[in-house]
């Protein structure tokens, strides 16, 4: 047994008191690599809106550089303290809450919803009652309100989740093991090959980033615009787009998400929107601008929505019903003690008191968090925010917010527990049915669609915040870290993360003047999406073009139905059925990068097929090297963009026809 | 001692009749190979000239496909004979035979120097008298009366160079080594695993070529025009043109060669064309066209020639003083037994009559071609020869052919012997020397730019084949090959490569209408150099650019300075000299070429770093395979293009000011 032995194998080493855990070096590495996984997960955010998980990059980049720095100092003979596992683990901790804020933030979602670049493009609702610009004061005053209610609602639940419930929190557990096992001795050895490795995919991605960034002169312009498939296939936005963060992302991904986002390009970009298309001037004027949402842009974006809708729905019944039925399983079955698991995936006749269980839990029970702190945590920032919020946005009534906030501990204890079952966070779910409930009930007129979208930012910061704080105390459980430590580090990251990720949307914003624009380097297709989805609960369905809206329940009964399918397959089959929410991503922004990432995916098989031990080893280095050194390049390049330095050349691609004009045109 | 235990792990083998190594298999996959060949020299001929020694790969490549071939039939039943290294061996004799006449058949120098795309170049002498374009007929006619020369004229006096002499020809010694290890088991599982990388990267290159083809549709369009390293380097020919060909050459060519290129381009596009440049309107006209030698230009061809020529007589004399010398040790010492070497490169005191050396004598002068053979087929040929030439060349008299034929078996003992020494053949320097002779003889007016040309190919093709035939028969000699069989392969051979060299050149000229245009894809550097060398012999130096003749001077005593240099510091610090050579070919084409080839020599040297072992055995096959797949696409490409079917992409690069100008332009 594997469990068992871990504990013994770290016997000799003291676990450090609580507040020995909270080094200043800890969190400046923290606040380094904060800044590189925000401006990793904007990028994101800003293109595609997909966004990995980025835990064990964060596990691997703390390790290297606090090691390398007590290696420093180790041999200076400065050392006051060693490098510990509970050290690291406040690192990870810190580090993904502050990157957390850059997706909980909504920068690619609600809160740039909010802006008059997005309501521009969907020609309703967008008088100034409806759209409020980003500005980095009112951005980081929101997210300071909002984003700590999350961590105080929880925090007496840690015991009931982690101890009694034994819940898994599958990405939180992978996160302990990889900690663990840099700590011992051949997992260092490890380790540094891997960081190795991550180093050298990060140079690579990061030179290839600059190398293509001197082809970008213009629109159109550079490896991004290359018609790798052909000038048909590059109009409906089938190419390989040569960006190293979604090849990196593709091999991160499970394949079945690479497979379902190719499906989905496939079955909209390749069939159905040229099948629309040849409908026009029937089912849609056809002098419309391309961005109309009157439009074929119509089709797109709500036939997207309405699976995202019908996926949110079933996977929200389906964890409901899970959590109901574990509560129930769980208060009939509590007295008999040593048969608490409640799924399938844990060892089913573990003793409840073996030496690893019992030394954790003795650790973890140790450093109580007052109850009253988080009662009266949670009643301050409620009463803060609910006296700030109205001012931020005249549109949301204080009212509104107190409603959310009587109901926002339940959902945020069921978000955590279904992530602890699945792994599965449904923030973005709980953020659609804020934006439902409140836009209805602030009405069209009273600035509703406003309304809508910043209940959603209140909404989704609080669940979010819930299910990444249990993932962590699940990391501390296993790693021996404090549970004061690891709030306090949640803290910290989360402040950390609510000045950063403002500031680093706000270099993007200013940097790429055409942020949020179809078509363009970010178009941050997640933005639209959300403001429909508002206008949709606010005014209801009847601007969509003709036939949209029965295609849209078409699609909405096809999301249910398929992963009603896929959960009675079984898993075997299971895995060959797309996953609907994944196919719904390509429906409005094309399939490049779906091509992207299943080049990513074929690197990693094939490199499986080759040799399984390495690819399992050091492709999550591979990946998170891509990933990083593409994120990281987008500082410098910001910074050029900013202070006004264009690329030289311009990499174009025209056809042979169009190349003989431009020719005469050039020729003296 | 290695050589000793070789024939004795042949010793069960049966060494087959001269007739039986002939099989009628060896010369089908001869024929196919010596097409794949021909398509690369050619393709090399076109492009830079600079042409790597292919016989790794026909020896390679011809025991895969015989081997396959007799393991298929052996399965099936039906194989009479097997497959012996002697049998290999006629087959890689055969296809370097078919191949060679591609690079002595002149297509990328003399015989297309003649035509009026080159004479329109420089504008010297490019009258009707002067110029021949290329046409089916003529040059099939030409390259068989030329041909078989060098064959008859060395065979005599192959028992002096292989056995009295023990000349080393260290790429036929290279080449038996490796078919005696092909032929080893362990030889042939490598040989196994060699073929398969070759195939991968085969591939690789192919699909490359293929995948590149569709972006190019247009002039400076596709990969070739990149401009990798900037606008301004890629203006004065330095960029990176992604040709999997010249990676590939740089990874066979040694590191030397390579980084003399580099030099050279640094040297003369770096930095002198943009000094003599800013000479404009002083020591040349401004207003000339590009193409102009009495511009800049000519500084480019001018010097470059001047630096081949001074490289060539240095390394003439030095060759004819080995030669002299040598012979006359030998006949000094051609009675003590046992002490024949002459070179320190053969180990000294090996006993004549090892059991290897016995062997392969007993078996080398078994089967006799009588020299009656030799003589009655010389006499004949020249008879012929100086019958037809006139016809086909009317300012190449009978009296010019006469006087060649009287001097070339000389020439071409002189050169069998220096390229046994030193493996370095000098046919292209007795070809230049033939120009100035004959030019000079004939003179302008009566065609003697033409003469001059068209001897430069009768006493190339001498010259080349008799080296070729004596590297061919060293390696016979060393595989237990009968001379017999091996001459009858040189036939054979060279009568394919008389019908397949002009068909491929053919195709290349009606498929690529701009063959030898500068700054084409095909500019075929040498055929402007040689008709220039030809115009300097007939009409002297009086028409070149102010100071450029000056410059000549300089470069030639420059070449001859940094030869004598090399050869009086020794190996070590002659590894650090660059060679005059290859600096003078990007002198005119620019450094793209040497850029490709250097980071073929960087993949190589990064590898062997790596891993030592791996890189020696597969960097040759990575190396074929790189060659072969690019040199094959110019098949289907050539042919794409005879068909009138064009890419439907252009890649094309502005810069960003353009750009904006194109733009606006394309604006609907």
């Amino acid at each position: 047994m594997e469990e068992e032995s871990v504990e013994r194998i770290f016997e000799s080493k003291k676990v450090p008191a609580w507040e020995k855990q909270l080094t200043v070096r800890a969190f400046v590495v923290s606040f380094i690599l904060g800044i590189l996984f925000t401006f990793i997960v904007m990028k994101l955010n800003l293109t595609t809106g997909i966004i990995p998980s980025l835990n064990v990059s964060a596990g691997l980049l703390g390790f290297f550089f606090v090691k390398t720095w007590t290696k420093f100092l180790g041999k200076s003979g400065l050392l006051k303290q060693p490098f510990t596992r509970q050290e690291n683990t406040v690192i990870q901790t810190c580090v993904v809450a502050t990157s957390g804020i850059a997706f909980s933030g909504g920068f690619g979602s609600y809160l740039f919803g909010m802006s008059e670049v997005i309501a521009k493009q969907s020609h309703e609702a967008n008088s100034a009652q409806n759209t409020k610009n980003p500005s980095l004061g009112w951005m980081i005053g929101f997210l300071f309100v909002v984003s700590f209610l999350g961590l105080f609602s929880v925090v007496p639940l840690r015991k009931i989740m982690i101890i009694d419930f034994k819940l898994i929190y599958p990405s939180g557990t992978a996160t302990a093991h990889l900690i663990n096992s840099f700590h011992t001795p051949q997992g260092a050895k490890l380790a540094k090959k891997q960081v190795k490795t991550l180093g050298k995919f990060f140079s690579f991605s990061f030179l290839w980033g600059f190398f293509q960034w001197f082809f970008t002169g213009g629109d159109n312009c550079g490896f991004a615009s290359f018609p790798s498939l052909g000038l048909k296939a590059f109009e409906n936005k089938f190419f390989f787009d040569f960006s190293a963060t979604y090849v990196g992302v593709g091999m991160i991904c499970p394949y079945l998400i690479n497979v379902s986002l190719l499906v989905g390009a496939i079955l909209s970009w390749g069939v159905m929107w040229p099948l629309i298309n040849e409908k026009k001037g029937d089912w849609y004027p056809a002098d419309l601008s391309q961005s109309s949402l009157h439009g074929l842009q119509g089709y797109r974006v709500f036939i997207g929505i309405s699976m995202i809708l019908g996926d949110g729905l079933y996977n929200f019944i389906k964890v409901l019903g899970y959590t109901l039925f574990g509560l129930y399983r769980q208060f009939n079955e509590s007295k008999i003690e040593g048969d608490v698991s409640i799924t399938g995936n844990s060892p089913p006749d573990l003793p409840s008191l073996s030496y690893d269980d019992d030394k954790r839990a003795r650790l973890f029970l140790k450093d109580q968090i007052p109850m009253w702190i988080s009662i009266v945590g949670y009643l301050t920032i409620a009463i803060v925010s609910a006296a700030t919020l109205p001012h931020i946005f005249h549109q949301l009534k204080w009212y509104y917010i107190a409603a959310i906030y009587v109901f926002a501990p339940a959902l945020a204890f069921c978000n955590a527990y279904g992530c602890g079952l699945t792994d599965w966070s449904l923030a973005s779910t709980y953020g659609k049915l804020a934006i439902f409930i409140i836009g209805a009930w602030a009405g069209g007129p009273n600035g509703g669609v406003l309304a809508g979208l910043a209940a959603c930012g209140v909404m989704m910061n609080i669940v979010s915040t819930a299910s990444d704080l249990m993932q962590d105390f699940k990391t501390g459980y296993l790693t021996l870290a404090s549970p004061r430590s690891m709030f306090v580090s949640q803290v910290i990251g989360t402040a950390m993360g609510c000045i950063i990720s403002p500031c680093v949307f706000w270099l993007f914003y200013k940097a790429f003047g055409d942020l949020g624009v179809p078509g363009s380097e970010y178009p941050a297709p997640y933005a639209l999406i959300y403001r429909n989805i508002a206008i949709l609960g606010v005014e209801g369905v009847s601007a969509l073009p003709d036939k949209c809206l029965t295609l849209c329940y078409i699609f909405f009964a096809f999301a249910i139905f398929v992963n009603g399918m896929r959960d009675a397959m079984g898993k075997n089959l299971a895995r060959f059925i797309p996953i609907p929410m994944a196919m719904a991503i390509p429906f409005y922004i094309g399939g490049y990068f779906a091509i992207d990432m299943c080049v990513g995916s074929l690197i990693l098989f094939i490199w499986t097929k080759i040799n399984k031990e390495k690819a399992a080893a050091f492709g999550p280095a591979v990946a998170s090297g891509l990933i990083c050194g593409d994120g990281i390049w987008t500082l410098p390049s910001s910074i050029l963009a900013l202070a006004g330095v264009n690329p030289p050349i311009c990499m174009k691609f025209l056809s042979r026809s169009t190349n003989i004009r431009v020719d005469k045109f050039l020729a003296p």
